[in-house]
């Protein structure tokens, strides 16, 4: 069902004078003020009378032609009421409501002869999301960004959730500080990495979360990041003024633009409560539908993969100990392998028979292919071809085992940041997929990119991203990008980009461990642009236990590890662990086996950015419902009630919780199952360990 | 018949004690010596006991390692003899000899855990080849060239025939000085270009030419360029000692390594005889035989196309006047054209029936496509998608036109240095050609490269023109690449590479004008390492006659025009002129309807770099000869003999000279025709025009 009431109101003269527009949220909570002062526009944010943002300035400085920054004058103002709504191919609902007041400015350069811009507005009743656009227009036709002028001038020194600023990666622990200890901790926030490249000692990332001094949650990010280069945001500390700051290309530039263009939607979430931004449609709202005809083949996955072992150590994603390869030349068949190749055809039925015996849709197999002997930190170009396994990987025999069994394989597309390569074999990996039965590839960026000297958040690499995904569906492929760019909603236009990585996930537990509190942060930061591969599911959080030598521990509790199918959304779950791992804690996988990765409807019953999140999701297409629940390194009682079920019904609720005495450091794996009948009227008082958390499942009885 | 004579002669403990090794040429008229001087690598080179290369160094810098520049010790040396001959699929000669004495030293590091690398020395008659080789072992692996520091000590200031050095361009006219004069030449030398980054005041680029004082002429040039950056030469004006200067990619790196592998072939032809510098082979011998398996369908092309009028400014690539397009989005049959589209499908068929009258091979046409209104200077990434016409171009119709005439239309793809996007169309783009009766292709990077950062001749690229041109061979199609990398005889490893521009061509002449002895100097310059695109035939040589807004003129004579189809060596040859002019000199254009474009032998009769070059030439599988003259501004008599022709045979000499008063500025189109018959004892004092020159078409009688 479509409402749509729009408005289109033509101010008159009168109105054009006073240069003040403003602009309120359909529950009048927020209100925008848009101004031009001395030529110059600025925009401001109040959210219930308080100032979210104070008067910042907006624009575009132009390389070797008059900027988009001062000298304007105030030609058109229109407005326009949407209320719709729309149903995604997958999500966290079945239905969303696109509701929004918009006031669209034409700014116009007299002394440009007359070179117009507009500034869009839309103000939802969760947040303000604006861009520029650029008409066509005799005056306006290519122009080359040096960097973007907008400002967003916060209200003062709020607490912030943040990453360093970087254009290559976003693989940081997030700090908890206030803004003005950003400079400060911004050195041990550097931590090193595969590709990385830092630009301020004051800059950070988006989506950033910040919790002002009056209780305002506030997330600044962007939508729609097509054709543009990504936005991060360099802090004034003295003024709290956020500055926009684009990635560069290779010589500096900051964007190739040719009129009529556009720039993405920076988004600017507010609410006194944390779950509205959890819950927030906003960035999805602001994207475009999408125009794909046929969506049938696009299907949320819950896999199994040969991958944690070799993320511990436990085995090789390479086949041998050649110090280096080259494709079409080293023969395989001549060398001793070392005997630690994970992805080898025996193994990998292994994990079929587990997925098949579990109800899950696949298993994902890393290092099936010829190159990995050297594919990393060596800046190779001809790095992997996508198309060549190696001697123990029997591509043919695995695709009939598995479909025998009717489970997919996830194809594993690991580009080694050589991204002309990758371009050069796409339609044939793409084809092979096909041929072979694949229907979903993980793609990774690991290292510098290719071109030397484009950042992995550059305008030219966003293209790229765009470039695989879309001719993914031209043979109906799904992607899950890692070391990609930050998702920004483009999951509504392209529904076969189901997850990006873009964070430190499970896999960093093994790199040292992630803070007990990462997973109460990643929701309100990394989650708000789209979906997450976090691949939770680790059972045996002592990486020891599988690789002696990695002293390493997954900072979690076992049960805390159930909860995380629900806090951390997507459409794509790993059970990341081993299944002889999971053989041993049958009972408490059957939760993982019976979470649904599809909803049609998602409540936050608790939030606070940092310390918990409990999230209620209703299985698409069921009357079931399924709770988690993540906390802190403290440890807490978490408190909610079931008004989301349906009234007068009964459900049988499984609760997986942290035993009493259980630890993330010292007792994880520590956890009780309890079956308890609830309704509506129910209430629950549960405790968390510390780095704890729960999982519940709540089946309608008949 | 194939005669190879190996002798391989391992010297033992005695010599290796002494560091010097001498390689002389079959003919010891050549003598190289190597020699390590307090452990870095020096080489010499004397000609007749004339020095031409003094002790000059060898090495190559490393980026963050160690580098290959001193610290060896001479741990192996290997001799060979070989005495061979192949034939190329097509060329100047049916066979060609392959003979020389190589040395092959092996350098080891101690220091570097004995690290060692080869460097191997071919001397032939004609002059040096050597290169560096990085062999397979434990303690190399991946490297990054930060420079390569080989030295040609030059034994003076010999008298040069030098561009500017520059990454990304050769289009700058030939200064002709003293090696001392380079430095104040430079500036007046640097032209402007649509692309272009020169790196010193004392720059040059090769194929260097140079003349000693004491008459020796000397070339230094590479071959086998493939996975490498080109190299220029940055001259110490105080020494004369010219250092190798790699092009660096956007990082400013010049060489991404991994071993095994080598540095292309650096050369120096060497002799007292100008004509040895142009009848050499030992560039095309240095280059490995080709792999193609079946080689019948690449065939050299005699052709006319649309595409002078454009040059000239008579008619437009464009359709419209349209300030921008997007592919995809503009719709061309809503736009109103501005009438002076060349490459529409009546115009087409107007040259396809000249062709075809005249027994020409194809046609091309430029402009054809969709995108031309701002293919230029405007850094467009989807610039061109290459298969997508204009609306007054009728593909499926003048394919089939052309096949009922026997003619083949030439494609065009201007890439505009958007190689991504070329790269991204580039099988599409293939089979839109076979699929639509094309077989060749003329390829174009005219502007900055895009990755932005990257130039046109470094390693990034030189891959890319490979990539085209192997990738072309696969669907059968011959390439012709304009603004690519300067050739270094890899046509005989890719023999579907016909020819590439890389210099100066005619179009210049409508840009301001060559200088009139601008073809005495190509032939010992640009044609040392392949074939150009040269495209004479020009009979108007007043621009302004096309378009009376330009004033240039062709710097020549009608008659010098058609000496150039035989002094200008290529396997694709264009009568770049239109049929509209070429209809009021039938008879001069019976030369160019009768030239061959493939030889059996060659022979350079007369020859002075910068002054003249008169050259005969056997067309292939005939009895038949021709015979082409030019000279510089000066004029000249030519006076040359016949007795290359067969003894005892008698001739019909149509000989196309200049008129008495002819001269390329005021009395161009003067010529005469005359025949006579000749015999091998026949010989010819011809006058030449300032500018001028003259061609012979030797047909034997029955």
């Amino acid at each position: 069902m479509r409402k749509i009431i729009v408005l289109g109101l033509a101010f008159n003269m009168l109105t054009l004078l006073v240069q003040a527009q403003v602009l309120v949220s359909p529950d009048k909570n927020l209100s925008m003020k848009f101004e031009l002062k001395e030529g110059v526009p600025y925009y401001q944010l109040t959210y219930k009378k308080k100032v979210v943002l104070k008067p910042g300035s907006l624009g575009i400085e132009v390389k070797d032609a008059p900027s988009f920054v001062d000298g304007f004058t105030l030609s058109d103002t229109k407005t326009a009421t949407v209320d719709t709504s729309w149903n995604p191919v997958w999500g966290e609902q079945k239905t969303i409501r696109n509701h929004y007041n918009e006031l669209t400015v034409t700014l116009t350069q007299k002394a440009q002869k007359d070179r117009f811009i507009r500034i869009r507005f839309r103000l939802f009743n969760d947040g303000l999301g604006f861009r520029y656009e650029f008409p066509m227009q005799d005056n306006l036709n290519y122009f080359i960004i040096k960097e973007e002028k907008t400002q967003f001038a916060l209200s003062g020194d709020n607490k912030a959730f943040w990453l360093p600023g970087d254009y290559d990666t976003q693989e940081y622990s997030t700090v908890t500080s206030n803004l003005s200890e950003v400079r400060g901790k911004m050195k041990a926030a550097v931590t090193s990495n595969a590709s990385q490249h830092t630009f301020s000692p004051t800059g950070v990332q988006t989506p950033l979360m910040m919790k002002s001094k009056d209780g305002l949650y506030i997330n600044i990010h962007e939508a729609a990041l097509v054709d543009y280069s990504s936005m991060s945001l360099d802090l004034d500390d003295k003024n709290f003024v956020l500055q926009a700051h684009l990635t560069p290309d290779a010589i500096g530039d900051k964007g190739n633009m040719q009129a009529p263009c556009q720039s993405p939607w920076r988004t600017i979430l507010v609410s006194d409560r944390a779950g509205d931004i959890l819950e927030s449609k906003l960035i999805l709202n602001l994207n475009e539908p999408t125009k794909y005809k046929d969506t049938s083949w696009i299907k949320p996955i819950k896999y199994v993969g040969v991958w944690w072992e070799m993320i511990t150590g436990k085995s090789q994603w390479s086949y041998t100990d050649l110090p280096a390869v080259q494709l079409g030349v080293t023969d395989y068949s001549k060398v001793k392998p070392h005997g630690k190749h994970g992805a080898n055809t025996k193994h990998v039925k292994e994990y079929i028979d587990f997925a098949a015996l579990h109800h899950l849709d696949a298993v994902l197999v890393e290092g099936w292919n010829e190159g990995w002997e050297d594919w990393f930190g060596k800046s190779k170009d001809y790095v992997f071809d996508f198309v060549t396994p190696y001697p123990d990987f029997d591509v043919k025999e695995l695709h009939r085992y598995a479909a025998s069994k009717g489970i997919k394989i996830i194809m594993h597309h690991e580009t080694s940041g050589s991204v002309r390569n990758y371009e050069r074999h796409l339609d044939t990996a793409y084809q092979f997929m096909v041929d072979n039965g694949y229907n979903a590839v993980k793609s990774g960026y690991v290292g510098n990119i290719l071109p030397r000297g484009e950042y992995h958040y550059g305008q030219w690499m966003n293209n790229h991203y765009l470039y695989a995904i879309t001719k993914a569906a031209e043979y109906k492929i799904m992607v899950n990008a890692h070391e990609a760019v930050r998702p920004t909603g483009l999951s509504r236009t392209y529904p076969n980009l189901l997850a990006n990585e873009a964070a430190r996930g499970t896999e960093y537990e093994s790199f040292g461990g992630n803070n007990a509190d990462h997973t109460t942060i990643l929701p309100f930061t990394r989650l708000i642009g789209g979906p997450m591969d976090y691949t939770p599911g680790i059972f045996e959080t002592r990486v020891s236990a599988y690789n002696p030598t990695n002293k390493s521990f997954v900072h979690t509790t076992l049960a805390r590890q159930l909860g995380l199918y629900v806090t951390m959304y997507s459409p794509l779950q790993m059970a990341a662990d081993l299944p002889e791992t999971y053989n041993k804690f049958l009972d408490a996988f059957k939760f993982i086996e019976d979470v649904a990765v599809d909803w049609d409807e998602s409540k936050a019953l608790e939030a606070e950015p940092g310390d918990y999140i409990t999230i209620a999701r209703k299985a698409k297409g069921t009357n079931n419902w399924f709770v988690g629940s993540t906390c802190d390194e403290n440890g807490r009682m978490s408190n909610i009630d079931f008004k989301f079920l349906d009234k007068g019904k009964k459900y049988i609720a499984t609760i997986y919780a942290d035993a009493k005495d259980a630890h993330y450091e010292t007792n994880p794996q520590a956890y009780t199952i309890r079956k308890v009948e609830v309704t509506s009227k129910s209430k629950l008082a549960q405790h968390c360990a510390p780095g704890g958390g729960y999982a519940i499942s709540l089946i309608q009885k008949k």
